[in-house]
């Protein structure tokens, strides 16, 4: 039987959680003194009384999770997160509307980062915290669940080290969840510290160094400008963020393995190799092509291309230029990373490097076996065999991904006039980055997109932030039987 | 060693076959005097000649035709037919560039359809006969090839029947290659013939309802009118064609089953289920679509629907109506079906209906296994259990399309300036059916992108009429080893 009790009594639990981290943005709110601190208090009090409400409607729960309820809880806790989060926006009245809200917060939860604002400034700092502090308890969230929590539940489908894959299981960080937990949650805690000193170093202010700091290792892109990244003209700023959005991207088992002193492990690793391979090939490429036809010195081309490329395949979505003003064919080099995506067990979206590295190992594979056809050739990842179990659930992944874009770019038509905002929009928003094309370009907002669309849009951003499997599989007739 | 002999052999036999059809065209040029016999004359001349010459430098062959020297025979086969084959258009100066008959001839024996031709109408009779006879031989040879050569020869990759898949064989129509072959050519003859009567009844002259007979069987999509089949303003030609077009994109073994007396075997037909499914689903949206957003009354919105829907999904390529001009929304439903194609075994391009139920019943399979990790659940069709390695197949196919289709859309884009016309062009041509979107619509030829486009665009023709591995196979470093 399906244990509803311990559904509620988890999201209850979260529920209070997220209502205390609310009175973080109301110290921010008190020390800035905009008026707004009221507003907080007001957020967090129905937030922390949702959740208690949950908790007593649920006492007595048989304290068994099995993965039924496992896939429910993670389902609906980013929908509720995104509904009590946008409390602040819609009672400080900065995002009057709830559909507008949601989006904002559901792009905040899920480190999208697509905004419907079209002046940031205005805002408070108390409301610009909360904003950026959404993104960074998404991104740690995400990466505590597929790193820590999932594979002890035994849930496939959110990441590939879940699902019960001898082949490629997890460099296992810690066999307690608790304590794998503790690891990451200092390691993020440590890497925002740092990325904050090091742009304060930069000229950057305090609070903007740690909003900032915030969106960045969340691979979020929710800045505190209007111009976003383009508001400081600093290459050393831009160096700094580059920096620490790769590392953001970065799978955050090797990076404990970098710091903890066993670096070996990181270079061996094939997922590390071509992520960064494919961020140097991309950055080449756009460089040479905005050499010749721009007319900036090399520096600023190598660095606007940098930056766009690790902001695009990290999906963290900032940007320092506008790249909907290059040249198509570099504009579509960059559409390309929209379907690649960070690491696994990283804060990044998108289908991620080990899935596409897997599919292209299989795919050429799969002509060998065309020439030999009765040799058994195994498709081989960190010098392991990887079993077909695993292919298989990489392949139906990238099957489900594409369906869901091509279908859903065509929905979309539904709200916009033409194809390429339409498909923007949707791989922007699937693939967790920020920016698209068209009308939802860099230097532009999601404004105007009619409220349907931008529920769809909402949909799409946690169908993409839990890999889909993890949503649809809800869906599926067969996850209710018995 | 590989056979070099056999296959310059064969190639060269090939060659001479293609020379005496071109005396086809010029029994027509005779009959309608208008002076460019000589130039058939020429062109034959030369083809047999190069033939014969392949055959003089392979005397002695030994007959051993391997795996490999099938997949050569198969992908040279199509470069060299549209080089001899474009010798009519340029002898005859009817379209005096080489890329550009290159083009056109590719273009006819992958039964694609994209023309660069922006006056048809000013051709004459035997060039336009040639041009549709291309077609009709392009598609006789893909049938003849993927149901009874390729099977024979263990050749995979080209088709699902011919990988070792014991779950999906074939329904074998006949054991023996040669009776196989005469079968199917004896049926094509038939179904061509049907419809030349038919279309004869609708009052088009003779001359056009062969070459349309040619051009619908072969579900090529060239027409001896600039306006395609929108010249004839009838509903009953509008149905025959539609008729035919589904009859040529429906496995041809099915056809031969429903003739011969076991019209049971069609109907438990999965992947004809699906196909006659995906017609009248789509068929039905767009109907509904057309009745929203335009001001036809009900039979010629369904008329209009139905016959670009069955155009497309066949990969035939003809029109009655300017699809661009449609909502943007329709516009892309269809442009949807670009991506599903025909039945197997077909004349009908693109990745197939039978891959596209895989793949669906696949991912819905993938889900239940994430709910149930230790149960072994194969993927069933036809009431059979499809084995992984088809299953393997058939992903790693899509894989492929999908990887080919982004990348060559983006290469694309040094060509044209916008993403929609890129889009449509690389769809349209690796998939086999014609048209596309922007300025290569259903209205426009592809006259203008520039030399180099058209060679790329009539390797992608190749590469779709071929499925992919047949080509990429050779290219392969595994391919030449030992």
């Amino acid at each position: 039987m399906f244990n509803l009790k311990i559904v509620t009594r988890t999201l209850g639990s979260l529920l209070i959680g997220e209502g205390i981290f609310m009175l973080l943005a109301l110290i921010i709110s008190l020390i800035y003194r905009e008026g707004d601190s009221v507003d907080f208090i007001y957020s967090s009090l129905i937030t922390v009384s949702s959740g208690l409400f949950l908790l007593l409607i649920s006492r007595k729960a048989s304290p068994k999770i099995g993965k039924r309820e496992g896939y429910v809880i993670v389902s609906l806790v980013w929908v509720l997160f995104s509904v009590f989060g946008s409390l602040p926006f819609l009672i400080s009245g900065s995002i009057p509307r709830l559909h507008d809200a949601f989006f904002e917060t559901m792009s905040g939860f899920t480190t999208t980062g697509a905004s419907i604002l079209d002046n940031i400034e205005e805002l408070s700092h108390g409301i610009l915290f909360w904003r950026s502090l959404i993104q960074w308890l998404g991104g740690m969230g995400i990466v505590v669940l597929s790193l820590a929590i999932l594979p002890a539940f035994g849930i496939g489908g959110m990441s590939l080290f879940a699902a019960e894959s001898p082949g490629i299981t997890p460099e296992k960080v810690n066999p307690k969840i608790k304590d794998t937990a503790k690891i990451l949650w200092n390691m993020y805690l440590i890497f925002t510290a740092a990325e904050t000193i090091m742009l304060l170093f930069g000229g950057m202010n305090l609070f903007d160094s740690v909003c900032h700091s915030f969106t960045t290792m969340a691979t979020g892109g929710y800045s505190t400008k209007q111009a976003n990244i383009a508001y400081w003209n600093s290459p050393y700023i831009h160096y700094v963020i580059i920096f620490f959005m790769i590392l953001a991207g970065t799978n955050f088992s090797l990076s404990y393995f970098a710091i903890s002193g066993s670096p070996k492990k990181m270079f061996k690793n094939e997922e590390l190799k071509f992520y960064l391979i494919f961020i140097l090939l991309f950055t080449s490429i756009i460089t040479i092509g905005l050499l010749i036809t721009d007319h900036n010195g090399i520096e600023e081309s190598f660095r606007n291309a940098l930056f766009q490329v690790a902001s695009i395949i990290t999906t963290t979505g900032y940007v320092t230029d506008d790249y909907l003003l290059w040249h198509p064919f570099l504009i579509y080099i960059l559409f390309m990373l929209f379907f690649v995506g960070g690491s696994t067990g990283s804060t990044g979206g998108g289908i991620k490097v080990m899935r596409i590295v897997l599919l292209l190992k299989n795919s050429y594979y799969e002509l060998r076996r065309l020439i030999h056809p009765n040799a058994i050739i195994p498709v081989r990842f960190n010098n392991r065999s990887v079993n077909n179990q695993t292919i298989s659930n990489v392949l139906a992944f990238f099957f489900f991904y594409v369906t869901a874009f091509f279908i859903s770019s065509i929905i979309f038509m539904l709200f916009v006039d033409d194809y390429e905002t339409s498909i923007g929009a949707v791989a922007t928003c699937l693939g967790n980055i920020g920016p698209g094309l068209g009308s939802v370009g860099p230097v532009c907002s999601f404004s105007h997109i009619a409220p349907a669309g931008k529920w769809f849009l909402s949909f799409m951003m946690m169908l993409g932030r839990l890999e889909l499997f993890t949503v649809l599989v809800i869906f599926s007739p067969a996850f209710w039987k018995r």
